[in-house]
């Protein structure tokens, strides 16, 4: 039996939209779907039981963070990362790239975002050579080499379904001519990540590690229609069970939206389309309709812990923090079924987060989570019905 | 039909340890019982149905942190802090006055592990008047009186189902004249709770509280037999549901033992009898045998947070920070069932605190709580067999 599959199930007849099922050894993801952020083999402030029964299909971990903390033998010493967390669903990691090249640059976010990635805060990467990425560590300042080859060998002992090749996550404020090479070298890893990946592959696992994985190519080329063309060409042309779409994505949300679109467009439905780091709410209606499958973001549990609810009204989003709730005896939504939502007011939410009370963390946590996984549903109905403009509209309004 | 009610059921033979059970409107607690700390209408990095599904039979939360934050009227709009805080089983409300007074000149762990208290840290306590106690507010310096008749009003709008009457919490560090007016007055204090309780009382509910309550008399005499005497007589003449043992027990583990084992001999089979502050597992096991009913102490949560797990080897206590449980593929006990101990290891919870992953703090309050419940439950079935001694020593071992 085969144990990975990517199956599409409709397509919509107005956009690229569609809906699929990704079958990995520990179950399946219906796409398109959220991936949320477990960082470091933990949902943050979520246990894997308030996970599930909250709709999460699957979740991912930064190899970069694991590497570091507690390191992949630990994990694989439990037989993976699934077993190490409790989480027996589908998992992903990220190769590291990103972590290094993110801490070390500054973060696509904080591009998007628009803001100067030129100050010195938190540069950690020391320097990129034809071998690898070398950085300080910030657990104890070490010096850490992450090469193609490392990267896959963590990721095999961490034991995720889903992994990713290493790659050069190349920022936004640099000349074409070093997208271009930065470009070439991140294709020249992923073949070195493919080899390896091939190699320990007869095994299906290594050094205890869960069972088999599947491989993401990385497609880069940043915001330059040319050099997209060139990786989707390469990335195409290896045997990839998916394929993200990575590199810079801009400096603006239309740029963001123009590159995800124009990479989009050019793929087939032969694999499952990953969207590395965008998950905001609006972006997801918007590039489901390009053909994304999966998105991940760490925006539903970093909103919840800075006491942020996610809404379908109050433009997206609820601070609860807010004085206007302190007497607020209604649902964070009135029309959501989350447990935080069943059973507590907002003027209670509002009072753990001005006493400092850990619960709330939980509580909106788990409501951003749900909230995320009711939308992807939601949306996945509605591609299957060729509904997905009606139910945005109807979505914004209710 | 009777809403409150506190029945014996088994007495050993050997000792003054008993079992029994206090009904409430919200359910009834087996005793000898744990009452955990939700301090501010929460229990620290806990939901309520975790915390029930982990055995929990009831609650306290502390009438000095809910009258600053929240404030008592937010919560009896809710309808009281069941609801505010979903939890549907007894609560248990103190007066305010232990934390006005161990705030005010330190606390009574702070005396009994031998600690100068005569420091100026976190002295909010202005001044003690036959009105009642004026202090600081820590959350935004305002003056603060509470009086006897606004401790049992606020307790009546948070609605729990065992309120106390509002008294001095004397230190240990004064003379035994100061101990001796401090307890009279802390008497009249009792004589106006339960003035106030008995004219609210006739409402069942107050501005919109959660129901009908009981009320416990504290009985005070800090170290002195003699005053310790007065104060039982006292309790005893006046109509209280339920006796809590208050006031200072000493400087010491030896002397607290003898206060309380004193205290508890010259008391009846006619109220539940409730130890305030008290709660390490080796002082359960002793205090049962005098005769304590019910028990409260912040110590498994608050330990939680410190990352030390309760255990029944290692003299009580596992620091899951040690190194020495970095690859520890174990689970906390072997011999515990709670879902930390069954889902994950030592090694995943050290990960969690080394990385300071908010799940930790949960995972671990989680085994605490479970843990203060088994052991409850396995004392009450002792008493019951009459076998607590065996019990005991068979505990330490397995």
């Amino acid at each position: 039996m085969k144990q990975f599959n990517w199956k599409l199930l409709n397509k919509s007849l107005v956009s690229r939209a569609r809906t699929g099922v990704i079958t990995t050894p520990h179950g399946k993801v219906n796409t398109p779907a959220f991936i949320f952020c477990g960082t470091k083999a933990a949902l943050k402030s979520l246990n894997s039981k308030e996970a599930k029964e909250s709709g999460t299909q699957i979740i991912l971990s930064n190899t970069y963070h694991l590497m570091l903390q507690p390191g992949g033998e630990i994990i694989a010493k439990h037989g993976g990362i699934h077993k190490f967390m409790n989480w027996n669903g589908p998992m992903l990691t990220d190769s590291g790239g990103f972590q290094i090249f993110s801490l070390g640059y500054g973060s696509v976010a904080e591009e998007i975002k628009g803001r100067n990635i030129n100050n010195k805060r938190n540069k950690s990467l020391i320097k990129i050579t034809e071998e690898g990425a070398l950085f300080k560590s910030y657990i104890d300042g070490s010096n850490q080499l992450l090469t193609p080859e490392k990267s896959i060998s963590l990721q095999r002992q961490i034991g995720a379904d889903l992994i990713l090749v290493f790659d050069e996550c190349t920022p936004f404020h640099v000349k074409k001519d070093y997208t271009a090479l930065s470009m070439e070298r991140s294709h020249r890893w992923s073949k070195r990540s493919l080899e390896t990946f091939q190699i320990e592959g007869d095994y299906g696992s290594c050094n205890g590690s869960a069972g088999k994985q599947a491989l993401y190519g990385i497609i880069q080329g940043g915001i330059y229609q040319d050099l997209r063309d060139i990786s989707i060409s390469f990335n195409l042309e290896n045997n990839f069970f998916g394929l993200a779409i990575g590199g810079s994505l801009g400096s603006s949300k239309e740029q963001m939206y123009e590159v995800v679109g124009y990479t989009a467009s050019k793929l087939k439905a032969d694999h499952p389309v990953h969207l590395l780091g965008i998950g905001d709410t609006k972006d997801i209606w918007k590039l489901v309709k390009y053909g994304i499958d999966t998105f991940d973001c760490v925006s539903p549990t970093r909103l919840a812990r800075h006491g942020v609810a996610l809404s379908k009204k109050n433009n997206g989003k609820i601070n609860i923090k807010n004085a206007s709730y302190r007497e607020d005896l209604f649902p964070l939504e009135d029309t959501c079924s989350c447990k935080t939502c069943v059973n507590y007011s907002r003027a209670y939410l509002h009072h753990l987060y001005k006493a400092n009370e850990l619960l709330g963390f939980q509580l909106l946590t788990l409501h951003n989570v749900y909230f995320m996984n009711a939308l992807m549903l939601l949306i996945r109905d509605a591609i299957n019905n060729d509904t997905l403009e009606e139910a945005e509209k109807k979505w914004y309004l209710t």
